[in-house]
């Protein structure tokens, strides 16, 4: 059982920071760090819709974990968010890592908020579904 | 040459996950997400110090990028973050969901900053050591 988690952990993770490696290698440079900004917010946002969705669903324990700590875990990032807010800081401005800071963790937990609410949404519509075609 | 650097993203994504994962299912609950909060502050202080290292050391793009995006990236997480803090406001209250961001950010930042500048001495003596030696 634990077995099968950690290697869900492991391919999830892996896929996760394939897809956030590919983001920040193919991303224009704005000024502040757009690539890991977007990977964090969508990846909030993600793990929010699937929270929400698993409120009312129910699914097996490593499909579970490969997807919210492995692969939505794995596209973000708080490292980068660290290590970017002092190189701003430190190259550019403090207004600069500021802005980027808030920027990341705002958006990041209300699209969290927003996917657990439409996740939640979506997992009672789909259980409702189930009962009137049963 | 990208293709190497997406391998190391994967091998080391998925390391750094399951470590993790496994730091997440063996954590004791004290009323804060603590396994998370280690994680990231663990994974911030590893990339500074990485990173404080590269300034004085040259390396292959593929180690920089399996360490950096890879290891450090997976080893931590920002959804994970969005999402407790979240859920500590509305299981817990306001103040726990604060220190818990206030913590998680506060110390992963400043251990970035200390491990940027033991990374650097570190990177430092090692080319210093090199000179004397030949």
């Amino acid at each position: 059982m634990i077995y099968k988690n950690i290697i869900a952990i492991a391919i999830g993770g892996a896929l996760g920071t394939i897809g956030r490696g590919l983001l920040n290698m193919h991303s224009l440079w704005i000024g502040l760090p757009i690539a890991t900004v977007i990977e964090n917010i969508v990846g909030s946002f993600l793990l929010g819709l699937f929270t929400g969705w698993l409120i009312h669903k129910r699914t097996k324990d490593w499909v579970k974990t490969g997807i919210g700590v492995g692969f939505c875990g794995g596209f973000t990032t708080m490292s980068t968010l660290a290590a970017d807010t002092l190189l701003l800081y430190m190259d550019s401005s403090l207004l600069h890592s500021f802005v980027y800071l808030f920027v990341s963790l705002f958006a990041g937990i209300t699209l969290g908020f927003i996917g657990l609410i439409l996740g939640s949404k979506w997992g009672e519509s789909e259980v409702k579904r189930k009962v009137v075609n049963h």
